[in-house]
C-alpha cells in the first residue's frame, strides 16, 4: 500500500518548481529576527516536491528598498493548482452545463478550459487552493521546528499552524489583484446606478461566503420593500385603526415566513451555479487553538491531540452556561437601573424646569448607551475567550457556540429595554419613540464605525505612505513591493458575523414590534441601500483581500432568523391585543380578548410551520439537476462494481 | 461505452442458469389460463443471462397432484445472490467489526463468509435480492407481452411491474422457511417471559421495517412505564390537588420529548448494526401505479412515462385539500348531531325514567361508534383513490401523502369529541369518562379485528386444507406444494401503517390530555404488552410473509409524534389552567391566569425545542463510525484522483 502510494506520489515530479512566468498570489510575513535555519527548512518544505512531502510550490522573497524582509511571495505554476483544484475537490461546469467535480483527467470536458487558458480558475481559487496546500504541509519526523525547541511537532502536526501558534509566522494573506478590483469596484458600488450587484464577480474575486452575504443582503433589502411601502401610508395618514394594524402585522408575520424560505431556494441557485452546493466537505482539521494529549484520532487513525468530549460538555454547562446567564441577568440590572434613573431625571426636571434639568433628561439614555457598548465588548472578550477555552476540535463548532453566545446577549441587550417598555410599563408612545431612536442610531453609528472610519484612516495612511515611496520609485517590481507593503499593514477582515449580527438585529427591530412603529422597515431599507455600498467600499478598499471560502448556506444565521420570526409572532400579537383599539371590541370580557390573541398566535404560528414544511427548499430544477448527478454517481459505482466482480473472478 | 458495458456483462456468463441444489426462496403466481407464449417468454427472461438482458435466476414450476397450476417457484444460485447482494448495496459486518457495503470482490473480509457457507445472507435477504432483480427486468425491444397486445412495454419498462398491471401476474411473495420461523417463534411469543424481544432474528427473518416496528413497539412500552407508575398513585389516592396534576402534566410533557429523541438515537443504534443506516439509497424506479405520456425522464435520460409535477400539484391543492377539508368539516358535523343526540336521550330519560329510556341511553354512542367506523372506511378508499389520482411517480411520495390524509381525519374522529367535551362543554368529569371509553373500548376491538379474528379464520382454512391434502400426501415434495398453496391463499400483509397509526392515536390518548386521565398509560401499558404478542401472532401465523425492506427509520411517523407532543403540550395547559384549583389561586383576576397560563405553554414549548435541539440524534458512538467511513471514503477518493491524474499525465 505503501509502496503503491510512494509511486503515485513520485509521478507529482513533473510539476517543475522552478517556473519562469511567476505569479506571485499569496503574502507569507515571518516575524522579524526569524533564525535563517528555519526560513531555509520552511521555504525547502513549501518547494519540496509532493513525493518528498512538501507542497511544490513556488516562493520568492520579496525584495525591497531595505533589502529582504521576511516577506515572501507564494506562487504556482498551471499544472499545479489544476491538481490542486481536484484536490480540494473544486466544482465546475461542463460544457453540456451542468455542474462536475473537477478532476485533471477530465479537464477537456469542463467549460473555459484551455491548457493555455490561465483563467479557468478564477483568482480567488487560486489563492484558495495554495491556501489549503499551506496547511496541508505536514511534518513528517521533526521533533520541533528547527531553530525553535519550544514549538514542538509530531508526525501529521501542520507545519503553519504551529508556525502560526508560535508566532514565528506573522500572517499568510492573498494578494489584490489591482485590476480586477477596478473593475469589480467600478461595477459594484463605483457608479450610481439602479440594478443587482455582480454577485458573481464578487463571489469570482472573494469567494463564496462573502458573496453569499452581499446576496443576502440584496435580496433581504429586497424582501424589505414590500413591508415598507405598505408601512409609509400609517406614518403619513397617522392610520390608528386596530383591524389596519392588525392587517400589516398579519401580513408581516408571513411574509418573513416566505422569505426566509424563498432565500433557502435563492441561496440553492446561487450556490449550484458556483458549484459549493455540490462540493464534498472536506475533512476538518483541528482548529490552531485546540490542544489536548498527544493520542489516535479514533476517525483517521492518525496520531494527533485528543480532548475529552466530556470534559468539554462539563465546561459548556457548568461554566459557560452559568456564565452568560450571569451576564444576561447584570445586564437586565443595569436596564432596571436605567430606568430608575430615567425616572429620576423626569422627576427632577418636573420639579426644576431650568435648562440644565431638561438637558438631564439626556444624560440616563447617554451613561446607558455608552455602559452598553462597553459591556457588548467586555462580554465579546469573554465569550471568546470562554469559547476559545471550552476548547473545541473544529472551527466550524467553535464559531457556532462563540456566534449563540453573542447573539443571546447582543439579542437581550437590544430589546430587553423595548420589551420592557412594551409589556411592563404598556407605554405605546414610549416604545415607538425609544424603537426610532435606537433603530437609527444604531443604524447611523453602525456605517461610520464600521466603514467610513476605518476607510479615512486607511486612506491617510496610504497617502503617507506613497508620499514615502514616491521619490524611490523606479520599476514595476517596486510597484509590488509597495502594494505588498501596503496591503500586509491592512485591517484584518474578520469575517461576516458583524455583519450578519448587524443585520438579525435589524431584522428584530423590523420584525418585533412592526405593528408599533411600521415605519421601521422604511429605515431598514435606507439602511441596507448605503449599506451595500459602505461594505463593498469595506472590502475592496479597507481590509486585506480575504482567502475565499466556500460554502454552501448562510449557516447558522438562517436557524436564527427563523428564530426571530417566531419571536415575532408572539410580540406582535401580544402588542396587537393590547392595543385599546382592539380593547374596545372586548369591553365586556377581558378573557375573551386574551383567548382570542391566544388562539390566533398559536394559528399563525402553526400557518408558519405549515409553510415553512410546504415550501420546498430547493427549486424544482436544482432537486432535479442533484437528483441526476447521483443518479450517474450511482450508475457508474454498479458498473464499477461489475468490473470488479468480474476482474476478481478472471483472477 | 456501450462495448465496454457488454463485454463487463458477458462477464457474469460464469453463473449457470442449471444447477442441482436448487432452493425455492420466492413464489410467482400467473393468472390462470395464461397464454403458453407468454409463460415461456418471461421464464425465459427470468432464467436468461444478465448478459443478455435476463435476471440470471432459477426458476421451476410447482408441481401437485392437480399438474402444473400456474405457480412457479424461483431461487438463484449462491454465487448470484452474493452478486445481487453488490447490486443492491447491502450493508454487512467487516471482520473488524466496522459496517462496509458488500461487494463481490472484497468478500473475504466480511465475518462469517465462506464460500460454502449459504447463511451469509440472510433468507430475508435473498428473497429481497431476488425481489430486487425480479423488478429490475427490464423490457429490451419488445413492444407488448407475447400474447397479450394491450399490455404496452416500451425499452427499460420493468416487466413484472407491467405484468402485474395487466393482471397476467397475480403476485408474488417470499416463502416461509417453517424450522426457522418456529424458531423465531418460540423466542418471541412462544413462552411466557420477561425480557426484550429478539429483534436481530426479527430482522433476519422479516427485514428491518417490521423489526423497526417491533423495536418502537417495545421501547414505546418500556417509555410509557414510569409514566404509568407516576400515574397509578393519581388514581388509587385519587389526588385532585392541582399543584400534584401540573407536576404530573409537566413530567409528561417533558418525558414525551425526551422519548422521541431518544428513540432516534435508539433507532441509528439499530440500524448502524442493521446495516441500513449507511445503506445508500437506490434510485427509485416509478411507482406501478404511474402512468403519463412516454417521454424522457431529466434525471436519468431513459424514456419512461412524465408527468407534470405542476398538474400533480393542482390536483393536490384544488381537489385533494378542499376534499379532506370538505371531509373534516363533515366529520365534525356529525359529532355535532352525536351530541344533540346525546343530549335528547338525556332529556328523554330524565322524562320518562323507563328501562326502555335508559337504554336509549347508550344508543347515540352506539350509532356515533358504527357512523365513525363506516366514515372512517369510505374515507380510506377516498383517501387511497386521491393519492393514486394525484399520480405520484414514487412510491415513497404516494405513501407520504396517503398517511397525511388518513393521519389528519383519523386524528379528528378520534379526539375531536374529546376536544369539544374538554374545551366547549368544560365537563371534565365527561371528558375523563369518554376519555377511558375510548381508550379501553378502541384498544379491545383493534386486537380482536386485527390478530385474532384474521387468526381464527386462517387455523380454521389450514385445517380444512390439511383434511383434504391429507389423504393423498406422499412425499415431501407434495409438502412443499401444500406449504405453496397454503400461503398463497393466506392474507397480505399491508404494511405498517395501520400498526404505527395505532400507536399514534394512543399515544394521543395517553397524552393530549394525561393531566386529567393519568391513568391511560397504565391502560396503554398493558395493551402494548399484548399487542405485541398479538402482532408477532400475526405475523408469523396470519399473513402471507412480506419481503423485507431496507429502511433506516420510522420516517413520517416520527414527524407525526413530535407533532403530537407539541399540540399536547398546548391542550394540557388549557386543561390545568381551566382546573377549579388553579382557578382559586387567581380568585381577583381571571386575565392573570389566562397570562399565566400562556406563559408557561411558551415556556414549555421553548424548553421541548431546545431539547430536541440539544440532544443529538445520533448517539457519539454512532457519530464516530459515520465519521471514520466518511474519511476513509474521502481518502480513497483522493488516492483514486492522484491515480487518475498520474495515469493522464503518463500518456
Amino acid at each position: 500500500m505503501v509502496e503503491k502510494m510512494k509511486e503515485l506520489v513520485e509521478s507529482w515530479s513533473f510539476l517543475d518548481a522552478a517556473e519562469s512566468n511567476f505569479r506571485p498570489l499569496v503574502v507569507i510575513e515571518l516575524a522579524k529576527g526569524t533564525k535563517e535555519e528555519t526560513i531555509e527548512w520552511f521555504t525547502k518544505r513549501i518547494v519540496d516536491k509532493k513525493a518528498n512531502g512538501g507542497a511544490q510550490l513556488l516562493i520568492k522573497p520579496l525584495v525591497t528598498e531595505n533589502g529582504v524582509e521576511n516577506i515572501y511571495l507564494v506562487g504556482a505554476s498551471h499544472l499545479r493548482l489544476l491538481l490542486g483544484a481536484e484536490t480540494v475537490g473544486l466544482v465546475k461546469e461542463c460544457s453540456d452545463n451542468s455542474m462536475r467535480t473537477f478532476t485533471y483527467s477530465s479537464r477537456k470536458t469542463f467549460k473555459h478550459f484551455a491548457d493555455d487558458n490561465h483563467n479557468f480558475l478564477t483568482m480567488a481559487e487560486c489563492q484558495y487552493i495554495i491556501k489549503h496546500e499551506l496547511e496541508n504541509l505536514r511534518a513528517k519526523n521533526e521533533k520541533m521546528i528547527p531553530g525553535y525547541p519550544q514549538a514542538k511537532l509530531y508526525p501529521g502536526k501542520s507545519i503553519v499552524r504551529r508556525l502560526l501558534t508560535s508566532g514565528i509566522l506573522v500572517q499568510i494573506f492573498p494578494l489584490h489583484d489591482r485590476e480586477e478590483l477596478k473593475k469589480l469596484s467600478h461595477s459594484w458600488y463605483g457608479r450610481v446606478k439602479v440594478g443587482y450587484q455582480p454577485l458573481d464577480d464578487i463571489r469570482c474575486y472573494f469567494g463564496e461566503t462573502i458573496a453569499l452575504y452581499f446576496g443576502f443582503l440584496e435580496y433581504f433589502t429586497f424582501a424589505l420593500i414590500p413591508m415598507a411601502v405598505i408601512g409609509i401610508p400609517y406614518y403619513v395618514f397617522a392610520w390608528e385603526d386596530y383591524d389596519k394594524y392588525v392587517m400589516f402585522a398579519t401580513f408581516n408575520l408571513l411574509w418573513s415566513t416566505v422569505i426566509l424560505e424563498v432565500w433557502k431556494r435563492m441561496c440553492a441557485i446561487l450556490t449550484y451555479r458556483w458549484g459549493t452546493l455540490l462540493m464534498k466537505r472536506q475533512f476538518e482539521e483541528p482548529r490552531p487553538g485546540f490542544h489536548g494529549v498527544l493520542g489516535i484520532n479514533p476517525v483517521t487513525g492518525r496520531e494527533e491531540p485528543v480532548y475529552s468530549s466530556i470534559k468539554r460538555q462539563l465546561r459548556i454547562y457548568l461554566v459557560s452556561l452559568p456564565f452568560v446567564c450571569l451576564c444576561l441577568y447584570f445586564s437586565l440590572y443595569v436596564m432596571m437601573i436605567y430606568f430608575d434613573l430615567e425616572q429620576w431625571a423626569l422627576d427632577y426636571d418636573k420639579e426644576n424646569e431650568s435648562v440644565f434639568s431638561s438637558l438631564m433628561l439626556y444624560v440616563p439614555s447617554i451613561i446607558y448607551a455608552v455602559v452598553i457598548e462597553i459591556m457588548n465588548r467586555i462580554y465579546r472578550y469573554a465569550a471568546e475567550f470562554l469559547t476559545s477555552w471550552e476548547n473545541h476540535r473544529l472551527e466550524s463548532s467553535y464559531q457556532n457556540h462563540l456566534i449563540l453566545k453573542v447573539l443571546v446577549f447582543n439579542f437581550l441587550n437590544c430589546f430587553a429595554s423595548l420589551f420592557y417598555i412594551a409589556f411592563v410599563l404598556f407605554d405605546m408612545k414610549l416604545l415607538r419613540q425609544s424603537l426610532a431612536t435606537l433603530l437609527i442610531t444604531s443604524q447611523i453609528l453602525n456605517q461610520f464605525a464600521e466603514s467610513l472610519l476605518p476607510y479615512w484612516l486607511q486612506k491617510r495612511y496610504n497617502r503617507r505612505m506613497k508620499k514615502r515611496m514616491c521619490s524611490k520609485k523606479t520599476d514595476m517590481d517596486l510597484s509590488l513591493a509597495e502594494q505588498v507593503n501596503m496591503e500586509k499593514e491592512m485591517g484584518t477582515y474578520l469575517g461576516t458575523f458583524d455583519d450578519y449580527l448587524e443585520l438579525f438585529l435589524q431584522f428584530g427591530y423590523v420584525s418585533l414590534f412592526s405593528c408599533v412603529y411600521p415605519l421601521a422597515a422604511v429605515f431598514a431599507v435606507l439602511n441596507n441601500i448605503t449599506e451595500i455600498y459602505s461594505d463593498a467600499l469595506k472590502m475592496c478598499r479597507v481590509y486585506k483581500r480575504p482567502f475565499a471560502e466556500p460554502t454552501a448556506s448562510i449557516g447558522v444565521w438562517q436557524l436564527a432568523f427563523e428564530t426571530m420570526s417566531v419571536i415575532s409572532v408572539v410580540t406582535n400579537c401580544i402588542l396587537i391585543g393590547m392595543s385599546p383599539e382592539v380593547d374596545a371590541l372586548f369591553p365586556d370580557s377581558k378573557m375573551d380578548l386574551v383567548l382570542t390573541v391566544a388562539l390566533v398566535e398559536h394559528l399563525l404560528l402553526a400557518i408558519k410551520f405549515i409553510m415553512a414544511f410546504v415550501i420546498p427548499d430547493k427549486p424544482r430544477d436544482i432537486q432535479m439537476k442533484l437528483a441526476k448527478l447521483e443518479f450517474e454517481s450511482l450508475e457508474a459505482l454498479k458498473q464499477q462494481q461489475m468490473k470488479l466482480a468480474a476482474e476478481s473472478l478472471k483472477e
